[in-house]
């Protein structure tokens, strides 16, 4: 399939298989790997391509680099009945946070609810990915982690918080689960990188200069606002929960006190944290009446009035969409993305058909 | 203490014993009592006064109609692990949400981590007081509950969701908890009815009329949006959330099928269920460090630098603010609940002084 620019789409399987092969020949284990495709394959099947298969070359850097380990140890160093702190040896954190709601689901159908704090992990990519295996196994599972500072507080004018993400999965007997995933940000990153390029004009209140005053500039933005707009309170609080949950909880560094991820330095261990939990819903009741009452809050859900020319969805519709046209019909990588591939294949001899 | 109204404080002892006797009286027990009066003045001590004392009149007009039972059984019909239910047996919702609370840090204590899930219970007032509970006692305390609809979804047209608050409290050793309590809707209620009494036009995009149409006009206002302006996909999801945990889980009355708080009918219990959590912080690690890190979050966060003519303030601390300043010098009750303590205390022979 070749789109308008000449640009060929490439299949899910294909670009999984490239990562794989990438990560492998670059010296990462097999759980690694694994756990690295699995996590970007989520981003880029999703849609979510800010933490999709683009990230292959920035985690292949700091694998050589020795920032993140390419065969870490990790151990759990604290167990406490249904709680458990897994230290990731400062291996990958999509490794780390696999590894880590693995043992949440496993606490959680042991006493009903379980929590995995990390420490010593790295960048784990889309939040998302890691609750959404505890929803595939029939679990709620939330997932929390601070970032290195990038949003200032409600009132604030430096960067503070990360983006400091929380991802919430609820299994769906019939269908796909039920996938929040957000930033506490009021916007994401992303959408001020789209906003440059096009030259568009930000919406009010989403993003600060330098000095924490707004700007509806995409150039000039130095720093985003939390969540809410007058009320960003509430963004600011609930990055401060990831925050403490993620950071304060572990022992791990604070978001202002965490090496940004793009800095030099591909040796130094960035030192960060993140939190998992997992719930066993019917250990509160019975299947039956947890299945019948997400079925009927979806159907309503997806049923309700809409405002005109807008439309009404479940948190995870869209990714669900965007997932089921890719698996179809591949994905146009971007022409960096392109380019950093084509290096890296070279380097690890490994070729990327389509 | 007279304000330039004339209108004199009344002090916050006065009201809780002004409270608690007339609950005694109307015939609750005096476990409910208890419960009901500590979560009103936690909300008036906080200058929460939505959720304060003037609900005292609400409530005994449902205690005495028999929608909510004054000496309500609670038992707990499910246990696995470090998880329960709680059949409120129609009682208070304040007194099932401390009890299940009570519960959740018991299980805390043993695991770590425990959740309970409530069923047949009714309004609980401030969400941040059960939590806070939690934290008083050193857990980090989670309190989810919905509500009667009253928020459209994100491109959604009538009310769906509750206000649906999200309340989370943590402990910090040397000073007051960290407290975030937070309706998921854009703008609280009481924030509309104060707009329109003032004549003042609402923000853009947090309320919407009758057929969902933004309106700035507060008396046109029929449904909140949800927190997050174009992003408001992020608070609709984050009322879901509280939706699956407090009526999913639980198996209890969608927000969408919850009759009206100020429903004609006092007989009929409302059938609302809510979700508690309680982490016990230590068993990720040692106290030490958990403490040592939310002091210095707490502390680089106080002192951050502002936005001109704004200020930066951990989640609370306008609370305790207002708490210490109430304590002091009492409270103004407002007009409309002065009236209804005064015919409380004529139809219950009890008198508030001042």
């Amino acid at each position: 399939m070749v789109d308008q620019q000449g640009r060929k789409n490439v299949s899910l399987v294909e670009l999984d298989r490239f990562c794989r092969s990438v990560l492998v020949a670059c010296g990462a284990n097999d759980t690694t790997a694994d756990a690295v495709t699995r996590a970007m394959m989520h981003g880029t099947r999703h849609g979510v391509d800010s933490h999709g298969v683009r990230l292959l070359d920035h985690y292949v850097r700091v694998l050589e680099g020795g920032r993140i380990k390419k065969a870490p140890e990790m151990k759990v160093v604290n167990a406490f009945g249904a709680i458990e702190t897994l230290d990731a040896g400062d291996g990958h954190g999509a490794l780390a946070t696999y590894t880590a709601m693995d043992h949440a689901v496993a606490l959680a159908g042991k006493f009903g609810i379980g929590a995995v704090g990390i420490r010593n992990s790295s960048h784990f990519g889309p939040a998302g990915a890691y609750s959404m295996e505890a929803a595939r196994r029939g679990y709620i599972g939330f997932t929390f982690c601070n970032s290195d500072s990038f949003v200032r507080l409600h009132g604030g004018a430096q960067r503070f918080h990360g983006t400091n993400p929380i991802a919430v999965a609820v299994p769906s007997a019939q269908e796909n689960p039920w996938l929040l995933d957000m930033a506490t940000s009021a916007i994401p990153f992303n959408r001020v990188l789209l906003y440059r390029s096009t030259g568009t004009e930000l919406p009010q209140a989403v993003a600060s200069d330098a000095s924490g005053i707004d700007t509806r500039d995409a150039e000039a933005v130095d720093m985003l606002a939390p969540l809410g707009g007058e009320f960003g309170f509430k963004g600011a609080g609930l990055a401060g929960l990831a925050e403490i949950l993620s950071a304060v909880v572990t022992g791990m560094r604070l978001s202002f006190d965490i090496p940004g991820m793009m800095s030099q330095d591909m040796a130094t261990p960035r030192g960060l944290g993140a939190f998992v939990l997992a719930i066993k819903p019917d250990a509160f009741g019975d299947q039956a009446t947890f299945d019948a009452g997400m079925m009927r809050y979806l159907e309503v859900l997806r049923n309700s009035p809409t405002r005109e020319g807008q439309r009404v969805m479940a948190p995870g519709d869209r990714e669900w969409a965007v997932a089921a046209e890719r698996e179809k019909n591949g994905v146009v990588i971007d022409p960096a993305t392109r380019e950093a591939f084509s290096a890296l294949g070279q380097k690890y001899g490994v070729t990327l058909q389509g």
